[in-house]
């Protein structure tokens, strides 16, 4: 065979044009799928490399694996090649195990070879500082010249179950090969996870870390995952989202294919924030937006690994649930409390029966229990099994049921053939024909593998354990399988013909003019430009009044005394007009544009309403509680543009202040709708605005029964100059060039 | 041997004159290490007696165990009796597992046979109805008469592990003795608690399920068990808590001793709550009240079943912590940002690490390593892992850190020597001399046998799994040992010598007198008999002013149009006088006692004091922020009575709204020290008051800066003929007699 051979493309589709960020991911596909592979720097003394080594045997890898030792030699009981370009028959990937000076010289020969995709070991690279970030730069730079695609550095590598594929450093934990597929920068956590899915007896498609993500992140792993029909979930463990427009495209892609994504994305402290700042070196954003922009894009997310797992995990052998909530039987009373209060802590549904199921379960259960849900069978069904047996199949069948946790004892060896007498009688119901049905030990504890032979040979399909986590993930999977079911087409609003920005802050008169022009209703108002323009638009008005001051150059107008509530009279307002312009006297070289007059309200509730950028995720609508609350509660809903109306609706619910707009003290109920089609025409404005706004906020907007108006307003322009502004740290670099 | 032998009291110290359910407690303690028993209804056709049988020969039990069977013969290949009255030689405990119909002369034949005490299994009581409830007070009685006390019935009996005494029904699991007491009225649930104990390596003293309880209820258990100077805490599933001043004399002297009560009281939600009724019978208080009272008592609240073993199985191993936080090592960066989330949404504090103790780090850590808590050690510390040993030395060497989590993978049999040798050279830090270190395997995990015997032979005392459950386990021990050392002698109020009590609500004018009496500040007020007087009155206390109605027969006067506010003038005072009088008409009989004329106060903060009796805990005090803000946010602390200062700032500081408290909009901070003493003196008369007290209302209390006034104020008497009001329901029976 011909030792000298080039890069050989038939080998692996690896992407042969210059990859984008936003489509490297999805294209990564084959790379996870290598046919043949190298360890670089193979070695005896090496316990990463024996580690990595005894992989690809435990796991059966089917292509041929060769090492490379500077030395040669034998290794691992195999002859070493001193090089890549030795061993001359097509390579698809190399994993790297030298240390980080040496990963130049690999990459040139690996390249050389015609390896295209390296997983890179090495640490001391960014995460040791100044120093380190200077050297992951420049073997950044020699890859992409190269046309080699890096993993890492400083990660674990993956492992691809479903191919048997270890390209891992070091020993890989056993797994067993299933549906869901784990993300993680880090390594060690990577590793935690999928020993706890192990553990859990979750099968799992992939493993992978991507350590300080020089060329390729976690989000572009994922989207290649997704694209895997063999992965059914995926579980990620998110430090930071680097960039939040591929994020989103991979959101999308998934809730396209019916494949939740499970993110534990850290940071909900500042103290984490902090600590991610400095081992990872990227920016936590707002923790709160955070959340709201996962909900909006159908990401779960999760705050524990258990979570992960247990919820990926779920929905990885369910898939999407059925219209319902949780149903739930059990022979201890106990577990019935546990599981009422945990769902109600949770907000899991635990449906209602119907009268047709507590029917049914009256022909059989003993007259002392009561047929509802959780349902508890009672000890008696110690002695009767087909008390559980068929109430499991009672509410399996239950129209509003769309998951059943049956719980009970796991079929473990040292509980002996006694629980496997019981549990054969249980099976048939337990094998969930439609409804899934999990057989659900109450604290979480490994499933041995004696347990996973006694659960197949009984023919059980889920078992899983720990009522809380479970109750928290069947909450999660329903939550999400809802979510898959609504209409997520959001029209974005088109933008606005009449673009104004002009890198300043407008007034107030000019604001609510932008918000009027594009029908968002607005408290009646005149601007004025003399004392007696002023009393006859008063007039038209209506009194009380109140007159503010108009500038160009005056923003916040009741700081220099350029507002007056509460003008009672035709000859107040003259003095009021006259006070208002005596105080733009006290701005030098501001200009004058009269004054605005409006009728003063009272009553109702106040809302502030604003659009802001955000570094990370751009374009986000607050809306709290105006007045005392806002200053008390902190109170306000998020949300990433655009939005559509059950969005608002569900912001509005979302306030913990929200009672006041059912009235309070006699007041008069929020029209909801009326409300809701205020704010989301400010969010469409905005949203149509687009980078020409840096803010706009409407504060207070003020509802009243029907009425809804906005009574003061502030729009602030990008600055015309200013180049779009991007996240706190930008993508990773490309892929290699052709 | 005498065959006709009668009770023989000097087997065992069991009470000997009839217990009320508050002394059954402790007395009990002698009860749970019976010598010699006896296995009544014993069948080898009986799972339940094979699975008896057998725990005393696993457990190693030391006396002598005797089996009856009615039809005598080799059961269980021994010889059966055929009644208790033919064994012959003192018996201290009878296991009755026949039938619920043999309970009455199985019963009879133990008392005859001098047995004292009795376990009992069977099934078919109060948990069945009204046919089963009747049995059961049947029994009840009986056992009383014949002196006999019963656990149970329906209950699995309990094990003393370091006794050796297995009095369970059916197969116990295998547990390690150890310093954690069990208590739970469900057996199924004692079985589950204990199998996580053992999954967990946590040692268990006592496991104890009590059934129906129908003479010894788990408190009564709970209090004989914290006697035990062996037993260190105790974990308590509580469906309800039956008699509030029997639990809190058990919380009293736990305290005392030193001995955390860590409770899963269930019915946090309303379905919990109604299961519980169903399956108990016994009602379940209001559960804020109840997370409230147990916080007062020092016991420890959990809410699932892992975090009742974590919380209790941590504290039987640490004792009290000293002061100070949590501080945590590890070698993944992931684990320390999930440390630091989960620490923040728990609020368990991880103390900034004191500036020697970051020199100290500073001496051996690489330079791009943060010295701070948690701790990031990094993988360097693979190859040194000094570094992880040191650090965890350090942290525990730091003046505010109370308990360190070292986070690190556990030596399974699996991980193999590898892990060994690293843990190896850790193992002189893990052993903690001074602050405990738990070694915390980051998800949870049954903790194997083959791990167990590594962990001792390298010398770890403490081993953990679960970072989000140890984090929380660790924030409620830090809490406790906190209270521990908290003073809470608080001097009960003296009684009132001028009780008032007459069965009625007593009139504002003669509310606020009371309050004025007893030195909490009110409003200036007077009392007026004619417009004149009321005219005179508002000269000295100033205009605008409030003109109310005083009738003994009219309570809610602003129905009747008994309240004029706003009231600007001496003419309109004289208006308002009349219109007051003129309402009183139109209530027929009912009698004028003039009318009250007080300032109209505006601005500050309005609160609502109220103390009622509550039908399990006794007079209890609920303090919220009136307005507004009560209604939207239904914002109220409780606490039971007596309180004393730091519950009330802590009440204060607990509302959602407490910022107002703080001045909104420019208004006056609120003085605490005033606000506080103020509704200490409305909680001190309260409780002075009684019995006599029904309740006791100040709506609104307003401050404003250092001024604070009760503006108006109810009281209602309870009614002198009624009894004091009781439970829902009552103890458990008194214990046999003599």
């Amino acid at each position: 065979m011909d030792r000298s051979v080039t890069a050989d493309t038939t080998t692996l589709s690896t992407p042969s044009t210059p990859s984008t960020p936003s489509t490297l991911g999805p294209s990564l596909g084959p790379f996870l799928a290598p046919r043949n592979v190298v360890i670089v720097g193979a070695s005896e003394r090496s316990a990463w490399s024996a580690g990595s080594f005894s992989n690809f045997a435990r796991l059966g890898f089917a292509g041929d694996l060769h090492l490379v030792n500077r030395r040669g030699g034998v290794v691992h009981g195999q002859a070493a090649f001193t090089a890549c370009t030795q061993i001359g028959e097509p390579v698809d990937l190399a994993l790297l195990l030298v240390g980080a000076e040496a990963v130049p010289d690999a990459l040139r020969d690996i390249a050389a070879a015609g390896i295209r995709l390296a997983v890179v070991l090495a640490a001391g690279f960014d995460e040791i500082g100044e120093a380190g970030r200077e050297l992951q730069e420049e073997i950044t730079e020699l890859a992409v010249q190269l046309g080699v695609t890096c993993v890492g550095p400083n990660c674990l590598g993956f492992i691809n179950l479903l191919d048997r594929v270890p390209a891992w450093s070091g020993r890989m934990p056993e797994l067993t090969p299933g549906a869901m597929a784990i993300v993680s920068q880090s390594g060690a956590t990577a590793h935690t996870i999928a020993a706890f899915a192990a553990q859990q007896n979750v099968g799992v498609s992939h493993v992978v870390s991507t350590g300080n993500e020089s060329m390729v992140d976690t989000t572009a792993m994922a989207a290649a995952l997704v694209e895997d029909e063999r992965v059914r979930s995926v579980a990620m463990f998110i430090e930071s989202i680097r960039d939040a427009d591929r994020f989103r495209a991979l959101a999308r892609r998934a809730a396209e294919l019916g494949k939740p994504i499970v993110a534990l994305k850290i940071g909900s402290s500042a103290l984490a924030a902090e600590i991610a700042r400095s081992h990872t070196g990227a920016l936590v954003g707002d923790d709160r937006l955070v959340d709201a922009a996962l909900r909006q894009l159908g990401v779960i997310r999760v705050r524990s690994l258990e979570q992960l797992v247990t919820t990926a995990g779920l929905l990885s052998r369910t898939g999407p649930l059925a219209p319902g909530g949780l149903g739930v039987v059990s022979m201890s009373g106990g577990a019935c409390d546990l599981v009422a209060d945990r769902a109600d802590s949770s907000g899991v549904r635990l449906p209602v029966l119907a009268e047709a199921t507590r029917a049914r379960l009256g022909t059989f259960m003993p007259g002392f229990c009561t047929p509802r849900n959780p349902l508890d069978v009672t000890g008696a069904a110690s002695a009767r099994p087909e008390l559980f047996r068929d109430s499991v199949a009672a509410l399996a069948e239950d129209p509003d049921v769309a998951l059943v946790a049956a719980i009970h004892v796991h079929p473990t060896e040292e509980r002996g053939e006694v629980m496997k007498a019981r549990l054969r009688i249980h099976a048939p119901a337990l094998s969930g024909a439609g409804t899934p049905v999990v057989l659900l030990d109450q604290t979480i504890a490994t499933i041995e593998p004696g347990t996973v032979s006694n659960l197949e040979e009984l023919g059980i399909p889920l078992a899983m354990t720990g009522l809380d986590h479970v109750v928290e993930a069947a909450g999660h999977a329903i939550w999400w399988s809802d979510w898959q079911r609504r209409d997520h087409r959001r029209t974005p609003a088109s933008p606005d013909p009449q673009r104004v920005g002009d890198g300043r802050e407008w007034s107030e008169a000019e604001s609510l003019a932008l918000l009027e022009h594009h029908g968002i209703p607005v408290v009646p108002h005149a601007q004025v430009f003399s004392e007696e323009a002023a009393v006859e638009a008063v007039a038209g008005l209506g009194l009380p009044a109140v007159v503010k001051l108009v500038s160009p150059d005056v923003v916040h107008k009741s700081d220099v005394g350029g507002v007056v509530l509460g003008v009672a009279s035709p000859e107040a307002v003259r003095l009021a007009y006259r006070q208002v312009l005596t105080a733009l006297e006290a701005v030098p070289g501001a200009r004058s544009e009269g004054a605005l007059v409006a009728p003063m309200r009272s009553g109702g509730v106040e809302l502030i309403v604003g659009v802001a950028r955000d570094a990370q995720w751009g374009l986000t609508l607050a809306v709290g509680l105006g007045g005392v609350l806002v200053h008390v509660l902190d109170d306000t809903a998020l949300r990433t543009l655009p939005v559509d109306d059950g969005d608002v609706r569900e912001m509005l619910s979302e306030l913990r202040g929200s009672a006041v707009l059912d009235g309070v003290r006699g007041s008069k109920p929020a029209d909801r709708d009326a409300l809701t089609s205020a704010i989301l025409g400010i969010a469409r404005l905005a949203e149509a605005l687009g980078d020409d706004l840096e803010s706009l906020e409407v504060n207070p907007l003020r509802v009243e029964g029907l009425t809804v108006e906005a009574l003061d307003a502030s729009v602030i322009w990008a600055s015309p100059a200013a180049e779009p502004v991007s996240g706190p740290v930008s993508g990773p670099v490309s892929g290699p060039g052709a």
